[in-house]
């Protein structure tokens, strides 16, 4: 079936409408906040936003993708349309190094989805400002296998830009995360459902996480990767938390941060 | 005294003696490991080392670089040798997209800092077949962070590449680290000195590791990203542990396992 499609000379132009709109969803935030789609590269991605039900607009292969991986074929079945594409083309639109040949156009979560529901024994994570993609990805990821209630996020990187994508995993296909609520919003509507919130910071009579009491429901906030977090919302939270270091060090990156911080609010206690 | 160095001209071409040995440094590991020296990076890097008693050989810095950050003022002082180099020069040889303008030459750290010297009571992490230098980096920070006694590499991206240093910020200078021996033989020696090493591992009997006993002295053995640790290696240890996941959730990243493991390794009891 996958061979009577060869027939069709693969697209070798970026000016095909198809290849316009995907370069431009891989490229730029603006263009997938206006038109509500996002793009997606590679196979693990494309077949993990397909296995969580994203409806899949439009496929792209390389004739060497479909041959290489017969998983493809399932994408093929999941698509509104394939597209053929020409490795070269694929290699000038990829966000990647060495791409796959493999690329979606989904539309972007709904809000019914994105929505993340507070409720009293909730675990949550809030992140703040963070600036690096990967970082926020690999959080993401975390989240999600930590199993956490949901994730809130204010003036970080795009969710849909491939970089957090990929790091992500795909867990974004699978948790709830919200980003349009600024961060003192979701703090003051977590504490009015009982949630505590505890934030991640360096601040005078922040307690070790180790003796903090994170078994119940609670949420903790996460800032940026060199400045941590603003004074305002430090005091805004019911508490401040640090994992304590050894002596002589002084940082761990904020995706390490995040892990041991979402281990502690979710592991079962003895 | 820095303005009168700027009567020097700064050094425009690659083909300078120093230059072409820094560039070298930076670009291959074979240059690294027979020369026996390395190169930094950066304010922040380049301090740290300085700061941590290694020896600096050669400081370049473009006069920029001397305008904007004082601190360099130091570095002038610590480095056997100051040479100017020219914004252009600077951003051809980087290993960053917007380079500071600020690089050293230093000796590797010698075979007496490097050597892990094991203790019946003592934390030790083992990683074997990391692919990713980023999360190399990312992992010696956590794990100087949490104090471990030491780390056992075999197999992972050299220590002094360009990007594991830069995500290990600096702590490979504060840190025992080894990467000369093989797996087998560091776990053979672990053991020998009663320090129990856990593959962390989805094995047949592996055992969730907040129910395993890190409490004593102990190490964890971690692998690579994507295909985990070999089964004979897995025998090799005591027992493997695994980090429990929400149902649905496949995976974590390398770093953010670690930073999980290493937390539960070093973490005070109730």
């Amino acid at each position: 079936m996958l061979r009577g499609r060869f027939l069709l000379e693969p697209i070798r132009s970026r000016d095909n409408t198809y290849v316009k709109e995907l370069a431009g969803l891989l490229g730029s935030r603006k263009n997938r906040d206006r038109s509500g789609l996002f793009a997606l590269e590679g196979l693990r991605l494309c077949l993990d936003a397909a296995g969580s039900g994203l409806p899949v607009k439009q496929l792209f292969l390389t004739p060497r993708a479909a041959a290489c991986w017969p998983e493809t074929e399932e994408l093929v079945r999941a698509a509104e349309r394939t597209l053929w594409i020409t490795e070269e083309l694929a290699g000038r639109i990829a966000d990647t190094k060495s791409t796959q040949g493999i690329f979606c156009v989904c539309p972007k979560l709904d809000n019914q989805k994105c929505a993340v529901t507070i409720k009293g024994s909730g675990k949550y994570l809030l992140l703040h400002q963070l600036q690096d993609p990967g970082n926020l990805g690999t959080i993401l990821r975390a989240a999600q296998a930590m199993g956490v209630d949901g994730v809130f996020a204010d003036g970080c990187p795009d969710l849909y830009a491939p970089k957090v994508l990929r790091a992500s995993m795909g867990s974004l296909f699978r948790l709830p995360v919200s980003d349009r609520d600024a961060a003192e919003a979701v703090i003051a509507r977590l504490e009015a459902a009982g949630v505590p919130v505890y934030a991640a910071a360096l601040a005078p009579g922040a307690r070790p996480v180790d003796e903090a009491d994170l078994s119940g429901g609670c949420a903790v906030l996460i800032g940026n990767e060199g400045d941590g977090l603003p004074d305002g919302l430090i005091r805004a939270c019911a508490a401040a938390v640090v994992i304590p270091m050894a002596p002589g060090a002084n940082s761990l990156n904020a995706a390490s941060a995040a892990a041991i911080l979402l281990w502690e609010m979710t592991r079962k206690r003895p």
